[in-house]
């Protein structure tokens, strides 16, 4: 996203379910079905841009499209999440996991790219996306949702070893899936470690955050912005932000103004509205907004955002104000700081 | 717990599914009944004791016998946890809730605390607890298990005033609760707000935090020490240090000693070693035992634990080797003070 006198604006999940044209679709076509066809992916991923106002369009697809790739099946089960048909428990089940040609395994996502891009039109920029390997693991050991991660952490105790080899297939097939989507055509990345969260900072370290900055250092060279939200982790933002990616997204527990002080500078910063309060009615989003804009404070280097994604029961009427208060709200903190430098130059 | 030369340890949830000696007195009792029966409820609290050698117990109950002590209902369904026959959501809602008199609506909490200091005969101390106003909100709203806590939240946003006449009301309870607990003999309070952390920084001060403060203060004046476990609230460990707790406690998404040097002996800390390390083999979490360990240096002002409850599948045998692990590699840390200290003197 470019310099702008305003702060630039999207959402986690916004082609999603909370879009009442999107559950138009999803009525007759299930979840992986619209993934995997080109002209709806393109369709829904273009929907937040007209309807709610965001400043950037983020590819519809899901983060388990690369373990399909890889040879594993899964069925998508509403409201109760994936459900793999058989999860990687042993040495033996990780021969399911093939090395993936995303241009060929995965070419409804950069078709999907394309399309999206077409119909844009330059209009606003388009992230690509994937889950993090350590993310991605939780799935395929788990097989399902899942309330303590039991079995994958009984595999990262237990057998660290056959963790670490899973996690440098994934890393792999990730770095490879993200440098085909920009070679498709996509502005930015982001990468997803929802369940970064879970391990302790040592452990966050080795089985999460050294195959993150392998990808990255990657996929750098093509030059496009990186976004890393790591779910959960905000312990130590200076040790996210200096592996590589240009933006780290915050969730909502952590005082963005807070992390912008310890990082001074170092990326820019994503979030952090929590998802919940769209569901307040518009005066109390409105004042959320500013607080988290004025958390951050003057200047550029802030993509608004909420700390996760959308939930699907929230009003599209307050994901569209919440939008028009950050274009507005923010109008304040930019022309400031210029009038502030007006001052000091005269 | 008093000065020792080593660390003490108890577990959370320590009196629980993972014990096959718990399991059988549960194949017989449903765990309501178990909780009301105070022979039941001595019983199983002070089997960790012999079983898993910890340093305190803690008394056997489920924090929402306080919301059933007001007036609401519930069902215990296993592993899908409470489910409340009519959970507040209107200020109609709200007359359930009754102002309870501990020492008759909860008597059977004060047999059982009674009953267990005797048969504990002074062994180890016996440590009381509470859910926070903030955490039984979430249930008796939500009325079931919840995984974004939409209602509840959007109670929050949309109607503050009704979620703060209810708070209100919870912190009366839980004040009045945890005083009666402390007459009735334990030797220390554990206070969970163990659904904290869902919320921004700015929403836990207002609706979490200024409740427990309140129920402190009321407390204190009995002069038992306080515990206070916020999990998921670790981005401020001052601000939960300030309110008048003695001993703060810690989840494991964060490092213990990095907290003990920003509090700077301002209070004592508990924890916190991720619980599903105890599903690894006795080498690895004897490993994980003393970087904790070391973590948190030398001297004093340490209570050993998980960074939440252990999980009902662990192996009661690794349980014990942790404690084990504990209370011998610990003395290390405290001795080196002690030597110091002696070279120093000389």
């Amino acid at each position: 996203m470019e310099e702008t006198n305003r702060t630039p604006v999207w959402i986690m999940r916004q082609a999603g379910r909370y879009l009442p044209q999107y559950r138009a679709i999803r009525e007759k076509y299930d979840f992986l079905t619209m993934c995997k066809t080109p002209e709806l992916a393109a369709q829904v991923t273009i929907q937040p841009i007209d309807l709610i106002e965001v400043d950037a369009a983020i590819i519809f697809s899901d983060i388990l499209v690369i373990p399909e790739a890889m040879g594993m099946h899964f069925e998508m089960h509403e409201g109760k999440g994936p459900m793999f048909h058989n999860p990687i428990r042993t040495r033996e089940d990780v021969k399911q996991l093939k090395r993936i040609d995303p241009m060929k395994d995965l070419v409804f996502v950069m078709d999907a790219i394309s399309l999206s891009k077409k119909e844009l039109n330059g209009r606003v920029p388009l992230i690509g996306f994937s889950g993090s390997p350590w993310t991605l693991l939780t799935y395929i050991v788990e097989g399902s949702g899942s309330k303590n991660f039991a079995t994958v952490k009984r595999m990262v105790y237990d057998n660290p070893a056959l963790a670490h080899e899973i996690l440098n297939k994934l890393t792999e097939a990730v770095a490879d899936y993200l440098s085909a989507q920009i070679e498709s055509g996509v502005n930015a990345i982001q990468i997803f470690d929802t369940w970064g969260g879970i391990l302790s900072p040592g452990d966050f370290e080795e089985f999460s955050l050294q195959y993150i900055t392998k990808i990255i250092s990657l996929i750098k060279k093509k030059n496009e912005p990186i976004i890393l939200f790591a779910k959960g982790v905000n312990y130590n933002p200076l040790k996210l932000a200096s592996i590589g990616a240009d933006v780290i997204g915050l969730d909502w527990t952590i005082e963005i103004g807070k992390v912008r002080n310890i990082l001074e500078g170092k990326t820019a910063l994503q979030g952090n509205m929590d998802p919940t309060i769209l569901y307040a009615n518009k005066e109390r989003i409105k004042k959320e907004v500013i607080k988290i804009l004025k958390s951050y404070g003057n200047g550029g280097g802030h993509i608004f955002n909420l700390g996760h994604g959308i939930l699907p029961d929230v009003d599209p009427d307050n994901a569209k104000a919440m939008v028009n208060f950050v274009k507005k709200e923010s109008l304040f903190y930019h022309k400031k700081e210029s009038s502030i430098k007006g001052i000091i130059n005269v």
